[in-house]
């Protein structure tokens, strides 16, 4: 059986070399963020935030804050994904849509709401484990949707932190996890790197 | 354009409750754990480890340190996706399959590990944060392999880390930072619940 989301895992690269000559147009950078944000959350909190840096002048800006990095200026867009720190504040807000189409019900919902608030109140580390994991779930997907859509893309961590978030006025809750590019790929990128064997990184209990 | 992937993405449900009945075969274990380590992490370091719990006995021990959550039960499958502390300390050996290949050049490997090694030594919170990212890409990754090949999924984060540790003897390194179940999905599942409006969460600089 033809399995299209197999193919695409395995032919993905990690793109570093973009056509600079290309860019994506408002609406298709709304549409890959409409599919990220499909990704799973814990309580469906949706504790991201997706900056699309796609500019010239804003590119300028972001490469100058990861470490000169050529392909925040040659992609069509860089996405900045942050994770948000205190997700259980912006939950009510989160779950209004699931309560008011009749997924959720109220009653769930709050005590969800309750539950979020007991754990992460007071804890910052575990609102930062939330944060780096449901940002990192939606670049997953961004990536998976760029190549759906005959992009290419590209995952990178080598930023400086505290400088992306003042250079793009980011609050004190949104923490940059990962730059996202994405764009039309050269034929120079590397292949996939080939990985582990699978018995190094494999138990089954 | 017919896009397998964008379909996938949008029909994915956090799936709760799975026909207890239907197991996957080892096979089908080490096909889903292949294609989550497609999924990429900073340097190639491949920091994870997947833990597939099928057992009758495995499920019990994980179920009693995820709050008695019956889908750990049900499901065919649960996998503690691990990310790995330290990851400079693993990439030499990560990092060989790609030199081997002749893509990475021996010196790119070496300047890697040394950057890396730089950013990560006595640095316990960046080790954490890239544990967190790698894992949860990776488990992004598998749930999507797993809708891929006709299975349903489901991310959780309620489990008592310390406790999954223990039970599952995990080395000190080794940070469980989500379970993922997977196997045959029941029709009384939640549909996929709505999200934030995009201007919520989407800037375009």
């Amino acid at each position: 059986m033809f399995n299209p989301i197999k193919n695409l895992i395995e032919s993905r690269v990690s793109t570093g070399r973009y056509d600079p000559a290309r860019s994506l147009s408002d609406q298709q950078l709304t549409e890959l963020v409409r599919l990220a944000t499909r990704a799973p959350s814990a309580f469906n909190a949706q504790n991201w935030k997706f900056v699309a840096v796609r500019s010239a002048e804003a590119k300028a800006r972001l490469k100058a804050v990861s470490f000169g990095q050529q392909q925040v200026e040659d992609a069509a867009v860089t996405f900045i994904v942050c994770g948000t720190l205190g997700a259980h504040r912006s939950m009510p807000r989160a779950l209004q849509p699931s309560v008011a189409a009749g997924i959720v019900p109220q009653s769930v919902a709050d005590a969800w709401v309750a539950m979020a608030t007991e754990a992460h109140q007071g804890n910052p580390q575990l609102q930062r484990d939330e944060a780096f994991r449901s940002a990192s779930l939606a670049a997953m997907t961004l990536m998976l949707a760029a190549e759906g859509m005959g992009l290419s893309s590209g995952a990178m961590s080598g930023f400086d932190t505290d400088a992306v978030v003042k250079a793009f006025e980011l609050d004190a809750s949104e923490v940059p996890v990962m730059l996202v590019t994405i764009g039309y790929g050269l034929a120079n990128n590397w292949p996939q790197k080939p990985r582990r064997p699978l018995q190094d990184v494999m138990v089954l209990a």
